[in-house]
């Protein structure tokens, strides 16, 4: 079990619904000496792969991707989630649709921000069905720019998104996939690396 | 003129209407290294001051407060923004109302994170009227913590709100204080450290 697992079984809380709170360190408090940690795991899981920028989406991913990005020594530009479609000068937008919330997203970059010869790390705490993701694999291939990676803190192994990620053929490491929760005996069960 | 007030000229646009864009490197694109000398600076001009904790509100002052949290070596609560009046559980809500935007807006932390022992610092990334700000104060208040001080990386000073929090007496650094700026220009002044 690995840094992560371990903190997940010491500090998440299983709700109902497989709803895993983990806002005592990751996505309202949040361990800035934990995030580090993540930026070693991340840097020795994307080793020799060429990155010169790191992408995320508000809010929860912003803290993360700014404590890993020092460890690869690259900036962060991070996406921004709309409702509305005014959008103000040049902007790459990906439409998503999601799942839990039955509503439409957009996901906006500037274009300024992403350049064809970007070779681009994506950084988020969390991988469900993996809508936003979608959006931001998007605007890197409206750019003309590549998706060197993805990196995550937490995936729900039992939803579709890591699956669809990984046979698109995209490098995706998660550092932590839950395989199973039970909110009534508070139990959490990991996907070893090498299962998946 | 202090390292931040060089980068704002150098990449900083005005636009009409008394709008500052530091999109590319401060509140979209984010330059890790330029956060770290901030964190740095936060920590010169808050030197002797006990503090355990840092808060800051989604989504542009995230990435900053992380990046300053390890010059102070504590975590970062990040307080989130609804428009909803929806609350699971308990949560500390403030009501604020922008008067850009004219509209009411709510700031909410879990009480889980805020302790009457908490000595808090308060990090953002623009301070104008100060609405937000208002916002997070409020909350540590109502927890019985105290404001340790305020960080701000860029204030108008041409705006009331770095007067009002000063008035109310908290210490209220921010790194870079805009006297005027002038879009057809393109010029911008700042506010020297003594003058305010």
């Amino acid at each position: 079990m690995n840094f992560l697992e371990e903190r997940i079984l010491k500090d998440g809380i299983v709700k109902e619904g497989n709803v895993l709170k983990v806002d005592s360190f990751l996505n309202h408090q949040m361990d800035i000496d934990l995030f580090n940690e993540m930026g070693r795991e991340f840097k020795r899981r994307f080793e020799g792969i060429p990155i010169n920028k790191i992408m995320t989406i508000e809010s929860s991913g912003i803290g993360i991707a700014c404590i890993v990005a020092q460890h690869f020594n690259v900036p962060v530009v991070f996406a921004k989630k709309s409702k509305s479609i005014n959008i103000e000068g040049e902007m790459y937008v990906a439409e998503v649709e999601s799942f839990t919330h039955k509503c439409k997203n957009q996901v906006i970059v500037s274009k300024k921000f992403i350049n064809p010869e970007d070779k681009i790390l994506i950084i988020d705490d969390f991988l469900a069905n993996g809508c936003a993701l979608q959006g931001l694999i998007s605007i890197v291939n409206d750019a003309g720019a590549s998706v060197a990676g993805i990196g995550i803190a937490i995936e729900k192994g039992f939803q579709d998104g890591g699956k669809i990620i990984r046979n698109l053929g995209y490098k995706l490491e998660s550092l932590a996939i839950v395989k199973s929760m039970d909110s009534e005996k508070g139990t959490i069960e990991f996907t070893n690396r090498g299962e998946y």
